[in-house]
């Protein structure tokens, strides 16, 4: 049967709170530089008091994606699980305006919607400090099989892997997105991530996984080298696709016994790298779902990307259509 | 006795919801463009819905002015009414993480944490929208007489006279500043406000008033003229000090029978004017709090609120001490 989507992703429904902190605050309150980590509801109130001011802008790393891609014209939808309260308000009307489908219910009862405390350093680095609340219950009753099957690509986040009732949910909506014929895609999220998930993932992305999404350290850490072509290369005989960041230096695509080398979009100055991933997954996807070349596919995550990074905030600022 | 604080603010505690629009969106949902509305819980849900994606961050006319005096290196309190909820720790928060003084507990019933839902157009005009929450019940027994009696200025914003009982807690709290010696200033926050208020303004600011804050607009409106130089004029009898700003053209400075006129502080880009009158009245105060002499608290206005002005929110993103 033809899509009658182009993309669902299922991931952390999270809305981000982001400060600019300076060097010294990352190593005073003992936080991974770069990565996310996530946190209880203790350190979550403790390391936001020691927060400077921020601003509240809604995230989840396949959400974000989603965001993207309905800017750049295609037609998305999302699961993931919020609470009826003012944040996961924010989170639902900021997806729903940017043009996603997103159909879930706010859960009446349960942990607080989630959060994430983003510091900005002055590299544009950010360092992500995750509260799950209620995103950390997605179950396989969350997942509407109807939506996963209707969507050309299915698009899971790593990121759920750290809870098991998420990773059912996960698998459930990878086996529905098989049956149906559907391309199944995973992004690892973070190389912590992957350092804990490590086994699981590669029989994961063997058997289940048309097209993977990672940054340079992520499959390094996946491979447990330092090598990125050697990574680059173990990759090329477990997924169909391997989209493969690099910041700077673009990115590679791995397929069919290829690799595909594009450079990065040129960006003016770089604010908050807070979302580059995710964006470049929409500009890809985008490309994908609309049967451009996979050079070209790479070319529009750069572009999205760039977007993303020159501005505070995860979600595009501008209607992505202007830049392709 | 010596002052403790330099200023106390009283006003409507508030978190902003910042879209950006095109025009024809303040058409076709009847905004009036440029200004404050009061709107009821019904209204901001319909026009919440029809807004594009946000960001939230904390507001409130009264609050931005004493977070941009922090930030000057001045010692401010706040007093306004918060509910305990998401929206509520927020405001807090971003306060007290500014260096603001804001001792006041989150109430545990009532109406939400006051939002304000702002539409901001290419040309950099805001279009404000207020859910007034719980905000519009601050009452007298929210103001703590001690910290009044403490600040050499007590700065109380016009928008808190839209309500009977927020009016009755402003009137207290001048009187408690006066009794103790000190400056009782008020904003006139909107031309619309002065409209509703106008005779009572004009009583007051004869009787009560040390400092005035005004804008062209509501320095015209008080006197119901066009004539900016009449008002000017006008307003001399009345306060004694009037700090009135014209945007691009600065700001006029009325005082001992002379006008001090002080340009504009140069901008490169504006992107978003929500924020520029509070900021200017940071800079002002913090000036006076520090013997400047009055041209020289112009000039600290119109740096503070050119800050403000090249990006978007009204909070100050860097120290704005080093500016100065």
């Amino acid at each position: 049967m033809e899509a009658s989507l182009d993309v669902v992703g299922v991931g952390n429904a999270i809305v981000d709170v982001i400060s600019t902190v300076d060097d010294e605050f990352i190593v005073e309150h003992d936080l991974n530089r770069g990565s996310m980590t996530l946190i209880d509801a203790d350190r979550a109130t403790s390391l936001y008091a020691a927060m400077p001011p921020g601003i509240e802008a809604s995230g989840g790393s396949a959400a974000n994606t989603m965001a993207g891609l309905a800017s750049l014209g295609s037609k998305a939808s999302y699961l993931g699980k919020v609470r009826d309260d003012q944040l996961g308000e924010v989170f639902i009307h900021d997806l729903r305006a940017a043009g996603v489908g997103f159909d879930v219910q706010a859960s009446s009862e349960g942990a607080p919607t989630a959060r994430c405390l983003i510091q900005v350093t002055p590299d544009a680095e950010r360092t992500m400090n995750t509260f799950l609340g209620i995103s950390a219950f997605l179950s396989p009753d969350d997942i509407d099989e109807s939506v996963v099957a209707s969507a050309a690509i299915t698009y899971c986040e790593g990121y759920l892997w750290d809870m098991d009732i998420a990773k059912e949910a996960i698998r459930g909506a990878m086996a529905v997105a098989a049956d149906a014929g559907r391309t199944v895609s995973l992004t690892l999220s973070d190389a912590f991530c992957v350092d804990r998930h490590r086994a699981e993932w590669l029989d994961l992305i063997s058997d289940k996984v048309d097209l993977l999404f990672a940054n340079e350290s992520e499959i390094c850490s996946l491979f447990e080298t330092d090598d990125f072509d050697l990574a680059a290369k173990e990759i090329a005989s477990m997924a169909k696709i391997s989209a493969l960041t690099r910041s700077a230096a673009g990115s590679v695509v791995v397929a069919n016994g290829e690799q595909i080398v594009v450079p990065a979009a040129p960006v003016d100055h770089v604010v908050d790298a807070t979302g580059a991933g995710d964006l470049y997954a929409s500009g890809f996807l985008h490309g994908l779902a609309n049967g451009a070349d996979l050079a070209r596919c790479a070319e529009l995550g750069g572009i999205a990307a760039g977007e993303i990074i020159s501005h505070i905030g995860a979600r595009p600022r501008v209607d992505l259509t202007d830049l392709i």
